[in-house]
């Protein structure tokens, strides 16, 4: 296998990220309504303090806590109840010395009152009169205005993807429409001979085409949108012209099997036909993935890749690169990986980055990474992981205790 | 706040695990075209081993591998060439002494052959032969038929969630239809006379709604599916009216707030009126959470619970019992939780579990759990978290420097 320009994985990172520069990434407005999973294109501030009163964060009495210095069970401190707050509605009474007012919990707390007194620390004395039977100190159980976010604080910043708690952020500072990115439209194209349809029993020297269904998931999973996959044959014109559809309408192009150097190896040929000379590296110094391709098509603004034929090594270079590429572009922050130690010794090739699948094993008080090991590259290698680790091309191994780094693929 | 029946978490698991056999768990069988997120009602194993032939892992030339013995650069082999095997064919004739066929990646080994040349290694000498330039030994880059999976070998297994790796076995095995569980059906419904929506401003005593979003964003999360999710006003008749439709057509119903014991507390009055008595826990013996209302209508199928108003309380307890549950009933593994050190000292009541929001943060060879404080229960302190540690209810808190396990909210 005669490589044209192997780059490392930070040679190919660095190299698609300008690549990417020539890929429109456009936004669209929508309500939150649709926002979740989607990943937010602008920084959301709070518009206004919040709370924008001071609320009460229990049942019970609003009291000047003066007043209940040295309040006990057997000496009770007895307060005049100058107003029921009602909740939704503001506090109107001020509360002087010797008054309270019961307030509900998120109810407004009263001019003149700085503190709380939960309601099983009362008792009613008669309609307008509480016994307080325990001391409160200033600030108790009171939500400060502002005290959750102030105006022009930082809520969200560009580049988080929307959950529940994001959502429920997004309403909690009336942010009923947002701004987020549209998914780059990905074309995912599996070749090769040998593939047959998941429904089809394969004969001698056939396999069912895995990488359709699982970049296209991929693909999904990251937030991009799936508008092409298809299965072709190794049959270069049909090849070009399917890619050179796809490019007018893609973002991104990925192109697996056939990304080698064996005599049906065109897809190098291929995509560098059609970007007028685009491609700008063949060959990955990792493993799996050495057989990838990647390109530009500049006139398009379209990336271009060849993936390896192994399903388990295009899962890879995808998750390496493209997710990866997918949330710099979008401005998601890094993932935080988890830290495990190694399980067992571990020879790695030395001269290019390993990317190996582990299982994550908690162990008392140790979680332990599992290599899973299996040298055909099969799916089953990934649909088993709980993660990878990247070893380093400097390294020969990983020794057994050794702390190590995971990393998630999907 | 004087609650009925407070549970530990692991009591109000008990209780709704058992409560849950009351609701019914439908499956459907979808095409693995929409099977993307949904969880696995079945077993799947291999029809058949995979790779059906053997295949080789590069590409070269079958070689029986004792005739390969002692060649070197200086000193090659030469061998007859017989056939050229194509990517997706049978490979037809047999490798017999002093011979070898060219087969590509992926393509089938012929019988009589044991191990793979990578082209690298060879020369062609003449169209018919090629000279071999190094010793392998027996196996070298043939995957065994059955090597990825043996016939009847389990793939995955129910209760798996399907993503690119599951999609990508999944296509593998040939299983292009799959039975899954149908998600259950929620209700959400947030209550309070404080509650605005999110396009207003809240006057004073006012706040906007955050619970409809966020509880409705966890239920999508989950893969669980939102058939109603409103704000009401507190009014007993009418939560009860909505209520009492609600549990027609759905398998969970929660309400959040009212959950207490203050003077417009009603949630618990009408769960249990509506279930016929179905209340079996009123208070979780966990912070935040402690108003909880657990129940279930055993004559509809439908579990109730009234979550606590604040936001992060609400989704904590929806995160700690009801995603918790959906997993339970549907198989799905416990997830691996990650291993940080505390980076304070941080003290947590004793009586009761403390759901202490973190954040994760990688530092050198150490991951360290970064502890969220806040005391109002907004929704920030989860839009900023990567995960929680469940102190138990005996600690009185926790060292700086202690191993802790970090979960995930959703």
């Amino acid at each position: 296998m005669k490589l044209l320009q192997v780059d490392t994985l930070e040679e190919a990172r660095s190299k698609l990220r300008k690549a990417a520069e020539q890929v429109p990434l456009r936004t669209e407005e929508i309500p939150i309504s649709q926002a979740f999973g989607r990943i937010l294109a602008q920084d959301v501030c709070a518009g206004e303090p919040i709370p924008s009163f001071r609320r009460s964060s229990v049942d019970g009495y609003a009291v000047r806590s003066a007043d209940t210095a040295g309040a006990t069970e057997s000496i009770p401190v007895f307060l005049e109840i100058v107003e029921d707050v009602a909740i939704g509605h503001p506090a109107l009474a001020p509360v002087g010395p010797g008054m309270c007012s019961y307030v509900p919990t998120g109810g407004m707390i009263p001019e003149g009152a700085d503190a709380m007194v939960m309601v099983e620390y009362s008792e009613l004395f008669d309609e307008n009169h509480v016994a307080i039977n325990t001391a409160v100190s200033s600030g108790r159980f009171v939500v400060d205005v502002g005290e959750d976010m102030k105006t022009g604080e930082l809520v969200l910043s560009r580049g988080t993807q929307i959950g529940p708690a994001q959502v429920g952020a997004l309403a909690a500072v009336g942010t009923d429409r947002i701004l987020v990115y549209r998914p780059w439209r990905v074309a995912v194209i599996s070749t090769g001979d040998e593939l047959v349809p998941v429904e089809s029993v394969p004969g001698p020297g056939q396999v069912r085409d895995i990488n359709t269904w699982a970049l296209g998931g991929c693909v999904a999973q990251c937030g991009m949108e799936l508008v092409l996959a298809r299965a072709l044959e190794d049959q270069e014109d049909r090849l070009e012209e399917t890619v050179r559809q796809a490019v007018e309408t893609c973002d991104l192009l990925l192109v697996s099997g056939g990304s080698s150097q064996g005599k049906k190896d065109v897809t190098m040929e291929v995509l560098d036909r059609v970007s007028g000379g685009g491609v700008f590296t063949h060959g990955l110094a990792l493993k799996p993935g050495k057989p990838t391709i990647l390109g530009c098509d500049r006139a398009e603004g379209t990336i271009l890749a060849g993936l390896p034929g192994h399903p388990s090594a295009a899962l890879t270079v995808f998750c390496l690169l493209f997710r990866w590429l997918w949330r710099q572009v979008t401005g998601q922050p890094e993932e935080t990986p988890v830290l495990a130690h190694m399980e067992t010794n571990l020879a790695s090739a030395a001269g290019k980055a390993t990317c190996l699948p582990v299982k994550l094993i908690p162990e008392g008080k140790a979680l332990l990474a599992r290599p899973i090991l299996g040298k055909s590259g099969l799916i089953t290698t990934l649909s088993e992981a709980d993660g990878y680790i990247l070893v380093d091309m400097n390294r020969e191994g990983l020794k057994k205790g050794e702390p190590v780094w995971v990393r998630r693929y999907f």
